[in-house]
């Protein structure tokens, strides 16, 4: 049998499987009129869907409400059930505002029902912006309309591509670049000869955003045929290994949302990919590779971000071990303001590992920063400072460890940590 | 029975108590010739002596060698036995530099020993500065005769409260200042008439140290008589409640050392204070008090600081609860920025509440940010901006919190993020 191969669409979007069409409008939520605030995804159909959202205990009003028209899970479990739209603003969390916080997201989600033409339970919500104030429901009563009206009469032949980027620059907030992008497979490897199938989507930034606080955001689209319990364990494990590898300044927000839906489109009269076959680990592997790319372009677009860090952990003695001292080192403001100076200042790495709570033997630790051997047996190794300095020229930042306790391994994500991060944050007001 | 007094001397230091003499010299650790880098507590008589040391895996040669002439712990653990002398030296960290390192750190303390007059294994040792650098010998054999020398023939009637000054100096590394610091209190309601009892000490700041890692150091005396099993536990502790509540960047050295001597010279007759009498308690109420001022001028010193931060959790359901809490809230990047750009931002105080894993309702929170209530019952309060901006003029900011989930609470200290920590720690170099 054939392997199966994975195409990286970076112009892809939301829109890109089929069944899906999306776009961004200016609503109305900020005053700029330039300013694209909020973001339409819409279904041909009712679809699977299925959520990850934010464990904070303060989480904000559509969050509830998103996942009361999913499956009830408990907080910080995954959620899923059925879905026609997707509706997306910038500028106002909707994020510590009570009751009424609620009954704007649940009138919000009516409102696009009837415009779409579906139940407003099956319409998912989601806020990014300032918290505590209140969301006004004007912006999306003129919004919608302006919003369906372009889908429905496309100017261009690739109108529905520009669209879809269109979407994602209305969700960004203090995102210096929207962040897209789809990957496709072929289904003749895997059962269903003839189709092609695309896992496509939008994210905006990690760390949290002036003036107040804000969000990491996602809303994925496939054409792929999944189930919604399958969609969710799908996501879950997709999550799991990207956006929840990333840190910028190691909070979480009130409004940390990842939406996944499947229209099944792009084989209609085939049956559903089950987890174990190998349509469904080419949709996981495909759903990986999107993940990834968008958790990437998160960290290096981190608040005041000049270089993308990765940080890998090999050799741990457990998988917890390794994502605790990748994460130790990701989010130790010392190791990511090294970066920021172009120092490759091992003896930080050093530090962050052995607070980590991993275990291991200082006398075994290895530590390769940017492909060069800087620690080895934990002590100083002589390295050529002139060609580390060459290699922090790059974009990507390598921290490699092995902590040689055992075979468990992590990589996550994050950004240097410079002035620009503490001006965007202080925004000194006196 | 009257009540028992404790009075703070501001000049106080690790000479205060009867039985010690500190003092700095410049040893030759590092290039500038007027800068003092090594200090020398020596007790008359060996003493009981306590010691806490960082948790870091990576822990440095001078933390193994103290802690095999104390009772050996675990790591983390208190260790205690008997000590004569301290030597601390600033500048090089002899971190990460393996058996050569555990060596010279021996070879220190023989030196010492020699040179005071006791076997090596009663000097405890100390070192702060640049890792993965080896320690020379040369300065000690220079400077620590010198030290002798000038202790032994001060040249004015207050030489040795000023030598305890220069202890202080000596062991700086980005400080900005010396901190230093003694407490007393009178024996008469205590069983001990006409006795008067100092705890007193030094310590250098938290935060680690440009061009790479160091540490928090502290060495403290006290004239009271406690045997060494009772002078850890109260260490322990005074510790806990102290410099364990003090962050600046989250991150822990791989040095971080404090050590406490008990000379009983205060009252060489008398029983040594017993746990659960009412000398015990005050030597603990003395000892809290200077080790929690001595936290403070850390947290206020910290690299780059413009604000002393306090941050109190109130109403948390545990004491682990209140603790995780108040730490997040006093690590997180963004609520420090805040306090730099005087911005009351209690969002960013909810947001980190919500991910530290104590246990609560958003709905039930309250949080006063410089006095002014910000959030009653978890929404967003009118409050006077104006008012704010004025005391953020004031050197500390108080940010309180009640949970509204129990009764345990917890205060943790920490300092602004500004762009000087960002400078001193990036330390440009391309």
């Amino acid at each position: 049998m054939a392997e199966t191969t994975f195409t990286f669409d970076p112009e892809g979007s939301a829109a890109s499987a089929r069944g899906f069409a999306a776009i961004g409008v200016h609503a109305g939520f900020r005053p700029d009129p330039e300013r694209l605030d909020m973001a339409l995804v819409v279904a041909d159909e009712p679809c699977a869907a299925a959520a990850t959202f934010t464990t904070n205990v303060f989480c904000a009003a559509p969050v509830r409400v998103s996942r009361e028209h999913l499956d009830e899970g408990a907080p910080g479990q995954p959620a899923y059930g059925c879905a026609r739209a997707v509706v997306v603003n910038s500028g106002i969390a909707n994020a510590a505002t009570g009751e009424r916080g609620l009954d704007a997201a649940r009138e919000t989600c009516e409102l696009v029902g009837e415009a779409v033409g579906c139940p407003a339970d099956e319409v998912l919500v989601a806020s990014t912006g300032v918290i505590g104030q209140h969301l006004r429901l004007e912006p999306f009563a003129a919004g919608v309309p302006a919003a369906l009206a372009a889908l429905a009469a496309p100017d261009a032949p690739d109108a529905r591509a520009e669209q879809g980027l269109t979407a994602a620059r209305a969700i960004m907030t203090t995102d210096t670049r929207p962040k897209y992008g789809a990957v496709t497979f072929a289904g003749d490897a895997i059962g269903y000869p003839g189709a092609t199938f695309t896992v496509g989507g939008m994210a905006k930034g990690a760390g949290m955003i002036m003036p107040n606080m804000a969000t990491m955001i996602a809303v994925l689209t496939t054409d792929a045929p999944v189930a919604a319990p399958d969609l969710s364990r799908a996501l879950t494990a997709a999550v799991n290994r990207s956006f929840n590898k990333v840190t910028v300044d190691s909070d979480t927000s009130t409004n940390d949302t990842c939406f996944l839906l499947a229209s099944g489109a792009a084989a209609p009269d085939g049956p559903a990919f089950e987890p174990g076959t190998p349509a469904f680990a080419a949709f996981q592997e495909a759903l990986n590779q999107l993940t990834c790319a968008l958790a990437r372009e998160m960290a290096a677009d981190g608040e005041g971000a000049t270089r993308l860090i990765t940080v890998t952990v090999r050799g741990a003695a457990t998988a917890d071990d390794a994502d605790a001292a990748a994460r130790t080192v990701a989010n130790s403001p010392l190791v990511k303001t090294a970066v920021y100076g172009h120092d490759a200042n091992w003896g930080r790495v050093a530090a962050a590992l052995g607070r980590s709570g991993a275990r291991f033997n200082q006398e075994d630790v290895d530590i390769d920063i940017l492909g060069l051997a800087v620690c080895r047996a934990g002590l100083v190794v002589d390295f050529d400072e002139e060609e580390a300095l060459r290699r922090f020229e790059e974009p990507e930042v390598a921290i490699e460890v092995d902590l040689h306790a055992g075979d468990a391994s992590a990589t996550m994500w994050t950004c240097d940590f410079s002035h620009e991060y503490v001006t965007i944050n202080g925004d000194y007001r006196s």
